[in-house]
């Protein structure tokens, strides 16, 4: 009896034990897009199902969604209504998540908006380039031309850098990829389960495979993306896998989110790891029976809440 | 095939690979001790298991044990020979490890003569009484009792706490009773993969049954232990199981300490997100691939030195 599957709790929320109660299927059996055609295919109808919740937050009277372009790259600057004097220097760049293959374009705003309102932020929704067209490394090229601009206007002490799964692991890339060329760091980091490594070594894939509602398996679409995104680099490639990379020459503060149940569960604690060998200073949070992105979730705004201080303390407001 | 069991990573420590090597059998199935009598020879061939090791440490030219009484309380004072000057009036309390029944006697000094050899400081370890024949809330009044003490020598903020396992519980439930004496606060505590919830409750409980090496399962010998210490009080009691206690009036600053195959990761993670709601300063370390306890090996090392670090930082080292 190893293994039995996990009752679920009482003492989550409501809305938790909800999520949780449907039965999860894996998508190990599903048949991944094999050509460049049923990819497009795919996003399109992934975006298809976001449709309804973007048209919904781009119409919210509590923010304004500017689309532009910085340094080639188009971008969407998310502005609350009542930004705080303190904060009108300051600049959140958001590197969505999706695989590196979903939710870009219109979908790229969902995290941002979420941040921009809960944190009262000013956030830059980087819609970076993705396979199939365009495999790594244009997303993490795309990431550092937006920051390197943004250095000019903001200073790299005003600016901090986020995202979720595919988002998370590209912030850590565009960050490294700055330091290496001699770039200013930004304040700091906010990685919620960062994908640290494309590769499927890590416990949670194997304890969390058919536990996670959200990911539930890294054996259907998630390897496949890993593939179309890593293309020749490989996944051992420190700026596809960042656990790979080398933080002893420095880091900024970071802080992980994960739970329990999250098919990513090892490589953000792995990554957390990483960053306290460099003694870096690095905030980890595993919350309970939670998946792979439960910000929707009462837990979910106790996770921004911790990220929103995070920010704040690094931004010395 | 959910769940298939998690290959051994090729990234943790060789010695951590071999520990891990061998099958894992889960204590289900064997018989718990029943009567009085059988606990106690539980104890002794337990306690036989650890003989050669403890009488390897206490030869040990590093350090000098001394049995004496705090309070009523048996105790050792271990004291590394070359303590620096700025230690010496600083005083780290142990409370061991062993299911609340486990590890008592000559045994109780194992933890705290490792932390005194790594982080250079003296410690007491608190030989608290146990089940059989003292259930709850004996172990609670011996360790506070030492820790009362404790504070007119050295003085609230000169004093940590630290302990695993069950000695993690007990050091919070020592530490909130403390609090609610109205006792002044210890500096700050180290509670290692603490049993922060003797019911069967929390997502490890389940996922790392048959996949923790050293503690395989709730079901055998833990469950029973739980039975005996918490007695009449019950597992809901805020000091058994610390994670249904209240935080808002107060804690000191804590580091908790776990990893991805600790049959308590989630008493761990749990324990730490009540702090954080009471907006606690508490640290969280979840080292992949390692079990409950895995201080022998160097992951342990690394575990050992955030401790370190945590303990310096508040004693303002």
């Amino acid at each position: 009896m190893s293994n039995p599957k996990m009752p679920i709790p009482h003492h989550i929320s409501q809305e938790a034990q909800d999520f949780l109660t449907p039965a999860i299927t894996t998508a190990e059996h599903d048949p991944a897009p094999q050509s460049t055609e049923e990819w497009l295919s795919f996003v399109e109808a992934s975006n298809a199902n976001y449709a309804p919740f973007v048209e919904a937050v781009t119409s919210s009277p509590d923010v304004t969604i500017e689309k532009t372009i910085i340094a080639g790259v188009t971008v969407r600057i998310i502005t609350p209504k009542t930004l705080p004097e303190n904060k009108k220097d300051k600049i959140l760049v958001n590197l969505h998540g999706g695989g590196y293959v979903m939710l870009g374009g219109d979908q790229s705003i969902m995290e941002a908006v979420g941040m921009a309102l809960a944190g009262q932020f000013k956030v830059i929704s980087v819609d970076y380039r993705m396979p199939p067209h365009h495999p790594f490394p244009a997303a993490v090229d795309d990431g550092l031309a937006v920051y390197q601009s943004l250095l000019t206007e903001y200073g790299a002490e005003n600016i901090g850098l986020f995202g979720a799964s595919a988002g998370g692991g590209l912030s850590a890339a565009v960050t490294l990829q700055a330091r290496d060329q001699g770039l200013p760091m930004p304040a700091c980091l906010a990685l919620n389960t960062p994908w640290s490594d494309l590769n499927k070594i890590g416990d949670s894939y194997f304890s969390n495979h058919g536990v996670d509602p959200v990911l539930s398996s890294y054996d259907g679409w998630l390897g496949h993306m890993a593939d179309i995104y890593a293309g020749e680099a490989g996944f051992y490639h420190p700026l596809v896998s960042p656990v790979y990379a080398d933080y002893s020459t420095g880091f900024p503060p970071s802080i992980l989110i994960t739970g329990t149940r999250d098919l990513l569960l090892s490589c953000t604690v792995r990554l957390h790891r990483r960053l306290r060998e460099a003694n870096i200073e690095a905030e980890l949070h595993v919350f309970e029976a939670m998946w792979h992105g439960f910000m929707a979730m009462p837990e979910g705004q106790q996770a921004n809440q911790e990220t929103i201080h995070f920010f704040e303390k690094h931004f010395k407001l």
